[in-house]
């Protein structure tokens, strides 16, 4: 069998090299499927698959393909790996635990989704047992091993899932998180982990770690391929009691390259922990450096509130959650529990409502005060791990060390946050290294397109693999929690009408004019009196002008409140951008005072 | 001293009435609460009191009234009640439990805020001991007493503070409401009870009893005054861990009048209760005649998932919180605790962690059925309670039935919904009847403007006052979750840029032609080909176009995203109405083509 790679230093299985190569013949799913299985012989010992499909049991997929076109199929042909703890139909769900192993008659709606888009499973993946942990160790099967160094963990509990795109056995992965797990492999393995907002994928199929907190997340190169595999995995679902309707889901399939300054939280210096890792220590600073190069201005946060949450995730009653996950095998067969796995759970039938309410209340509490400092900033900016640990030095200490690793991702879920951890550089140690980006509930695109534009300025390779990962420049525009929009009348401030943006949360942007191609009006009517704006290209003027930003959920009921002749259309200012902003019927300047000469209307005002 | 109103069959309380007493000098407000410590004599056997203020307790709001100017102040002298377990500075908090007071030295939130807008407080209100209850029995004070019947219920737990309204005694007031606390009271004593989305009334100051599920709640005649009051009880306040933004802030101060065809759920007949009183029955059937002669339209949902809510509620590990918010007294001294409230709140400790998650498992479950059957709706309507039991009636069987109270208002807050109670009818018994009006989190004001129009429909007195509460007819524009789009052109249904529509959410409403005043331009450039309109009132036609329904949290964005020469504004309709649309800048149509001729775009392409 021949694939789309002649030698193994060439092979990119990304998207969109499959594509072309299923596009120009060099290759066939067929082919890329046998030529996985050949190169998954390899690397056994890495203990990645919990069960590898065979030839036949593919063949129902693969042979649909030939009915979908390519065109219309997003993901036509591209082999993607599935977490031990997602049901695929007809194969077990193990959770990396025999004794608890069902067979599923469906797929999870999630991995349905990627079939009828035209993925194709490759297998089920190796996990921490029932998602219990952030390392990769704790595995019947045997650890699994890391994508770069065999000798370090490759993370968890999503460990199969993130080594298995790493080293090029799939082109994506499902992974699942709770208290980073779909984050940590990302970064030990030089991967984009796509943690999205609860419920913005469906989690009917998926078994349950902590049900209240978990969601599925998505392994990819880098965020061209993550946001395909995202938009064809999204979705609400009304069996799944955590999902939701994505109140952007108008841009589900865009996202946009952030251009311009960002403002980007960033955790304080003494509030940072590395656990001895200088190697990852200097890493992070050169991230933060390079970024600096990029455009990115960086604020102190206090990380206080988040590490107490973070800490209330493995010291609260949530393992209650994992309890319940797990029953009835921790009632009535307790000793087929990984040991580790089950000195975490045993407890959990313990802890009292009361408890549970009590860690509520103070998590509330808590979230205030980070989206009251995240509200500052674009995102938030963290390491995605403080420390990468060997196999050896995790299994010296494994639930110590299991909570070192979960420092920065613990609070994300607990508080509803959106992430996504990006590859940034790597380490003296020639070990990938990671930032993750935090933003609120359904920021996920926005998040995005920052990943994108980091990816872009930090270049580095597809996972283990040899070629390079940098993702497009999309152009298209992505979701934006605020739109711009130019006032030149009664909105500016201290202007009768500057209350309709203030009572929306608009914010003013700047004041500036427009560009020298508009005629203003004084129109008839009122109060309030209003101008009005025409375009006039050979004979125009620079006209005084404010832009607001408005929240995008805003914007249509400001819209919507406008009286003819005016309405919002674009404009063009002086530094040659256009925004939205007032636009003008022509009937309305038909009995209008031009007052171009005044180039302001407060100038305006002040004659009357 | 003399008030406002010359007898008692001509008191009116009502915020207009006293604004204008107040404004012609018939009254102030110092001698208005006078008045009602002078009336509130002859109502004590009612135990509508805790702590009623006197004068000089009074005295430092009444004089700051007069630094404070009537019309930017809407509260100006409005007298209002505070139920005993929300927080006003330096008089005691009891909860109904004088084991348990406190004397708070700041005022809550909430009460600070209307303080600030002028109200003026006139005292602490019974209630059932802990807000544990729905009956306005459970108090060590006395059950508080209907205020049309002496012989029946008034409702709880915030008794005191609905009676004190009824009564005259107060223009409005502040309840709780966890399981139906402010509304069951509204409904028995003929007031506009507001129960808010939780967190759009800050709940620092007010003692839990489910902290999860509380809110506060405000008693009023009618919705003019409860929506005055709500508009400054409200707002974000990030000491509270359940407060939150109102994504529809923008428009807080305004509700509109809801005309038009209404489509509303109503609970499927066999799933009706009234436990026996067929006068409640029978107000109901009539409720739903007259509502429907005013061009509601009713549509049966299956009330199952609801009702299973609402049973979780009672039977559920919430009783966990309740133990909680009266720690360390049940610990130490549960003797000093009403023994029904005792009986009921004691078993709370022993609830473990996993019941309550499975209990939220199951409640985000049945939410999902619940909001999908919400979604083919404008509201739910529900009676607010099946049946008005006597005191007699109530004290045989205290704990069952409060339980058949909450059978319409024990799911709310468990799936956050918001919700008004309005009176509708008189039972045969000459007893107040209402409903609830139940909708999505943050649709407060759309209710608002439901039960608005519910009131003027049917004429009812002011609580159990002589005068009418009829409320205006305002035309204001309130929030409406969607609005109206009129397309003529690429976004036709069919047409290429028709997802942006569909993308969002937005539905088809109507197919219908512009008022006959538009010419109609095939504009330069394209793909995609679009038209422009432009008015033209002497020589236009009707031009076919489409009305669309937009989600308004997505119509910025769609805004947002039409490029220049066109735009957003106002267009007319066949049936003279005004709605948001394509509009076109006056350069845009220098080179384009008149097709008016056409009166349609879908010709104009034919032609092509």
């Amino acid at each position: 069998m021949t694939t789309n790679n002649t030698s193994e230093n060439t092979l990119d299985m990304g998207f969109s090299a499959l594509r072309e190569s299923y596009k120009t013949g060099v290759a066939t799913p067929a082919s890329v499927m046998a030529d996985i299985r050949q190169r998954a012989a390899d690397y056994k010992d890495h203990n990645i698959w919990i069960h590898l499909l065979t030839e036949s049991e593919q063949a129902v997929w693969l042979d649909a393909l030939k009915d979908k076109d390519m065109d219309t199929h997003p993901l036509w042909g591209i082999p993607f790996a599935i977490k031990d703890n997602i049901d695929l139909a007809d194969i077990p769900t193990t959770a990396g635990c025999d004794a608890f192993a069902y067979t599923p008659k469906k797929s999870s709606q999630v991995v349905q989704q990627l079939i009828d888009a035209g993925a194709i499973p490759v297998g089920k993946t190796n996990l921490d047992q029932f998602a219990t942990g952030l390392n990769g160790t704790r595995s019947p099967i045997g650890a699994c091993h890391n994508s770069f160094n065999y000798d370090y963990i490759s993370g968890g509990s999503s460990s199969g899932s993130a080594v298995a795109v790493a080293l090029g056995l799939a082109s994506f992965s499902l992974g699942t998180d709770t208290a980073g797990s779909g984050r940590i492999p990302a970064c030990f393995n030089n991967l984009v982990g796509v943690k999205p907002s609860i419920g913005l994928l469906s989690a009917t199929g998926m078994l349950p770690a902590c049900r209240s907190l978990d969601c599925m997340t998505i392994f990819a190169y880098n965020t061209d391929d993550a946001n395909v595999a995202l938009a064809a995995a999204e979705g609400f679902d009304e069996r799944d009691g955590y999902s939701r309707q994505n109140p952007f889901d108008n841009q589900a399939r865009q996202y946009g390259l952030r251009t311009g300054p960002l403002k980007v939280g960033v955790i304080a210096a003494h509030q940072l922990k590395f656990f001895g890792d200088e190697s990852y220590e200097k890493a992070y600073l050169q991230t933060l450096e390079l970024l600096k190069e990029q455009g990115f201005a960086f604020q102190e946060i206090d990380y206080a509130s988040f590490d107490e949450i973070a800490q209330l995730l493995y010291e609260g009653p949530w393992v209650s959650e994992r309890y319940i996950a797990t029953q009835p095998l921790i009632d009535d067969n307790p000793e087929a529990i990984f040991p580790v796995v089950r000195e975490i759970i045993a407890p959990g039938g313990k802890p009292p409502a009361t408890a549970l309410f009590k860690a509520q209340y103070r998590i509330n509490y808590l979230k205030q005060i980070c989206l009251a400092q995240m509200a500052q900033v674009d995102c938030l900016l963290t390491p995605t791990a403080g420390r990468h640990f060997t196999m050896a030095e995790m299994l010296e200490e494994p639930i110590k060390r299991n909570s070192e690793l979960g420092y920065y991702t613990n609070f994300m879920n607990l508080i509803d946050l959106a992430s996504i951890a990006v590859p940034t550089v790597m380490t003296e140690n020639d070990m990938p290294f990671g930032i993750t980006l935090v933003g609120p509930t359904f920021s996920d695109r926005m998040l995005m397109s920052i990943a994108n534009r980091i990816q872009q300025a930090l270049p580095l390779k597809k996972g283990a693999l040899e070629v390079m990962a940098t993702p497009s420049n999309t152009t298209s525009v992505g979701h934006n929690q605020t739109i711009d929009v130019m006032v030149c009348g009664a909105h500016l401030v201290g202007q009768p009408l500057n209350w309709q943006l203030t009572e929306r949360g608009a914010k003013l942007k700047s004041k500036t004019t427009t560009a020298p191609v508009y005629r203003m009006y004084a129109l008839a009517g009122g109060p309030p009196l209003r101008p009005g704006l025409v375009l006039d290209e050979s004979n125009g003027a620079a006209i005084d002008v404010e832009v607001w930003s408005v929240p995008t959920i805003n914007f249509g009921s400001f819209v919507a409140g406008i009286p003819a002749p005016l309405g919002i259309g674009k404009v063009r200012l002086a530094d040659g951008s256009q925004v939205a902003g007032f636009i003008c019927e022509p009937y309305g300047i038909e009995n209008a005072k031009d007052i171009t000469h005044l180039n302001s209307w407060r100038a305006y005002l002040a004659t009357l």
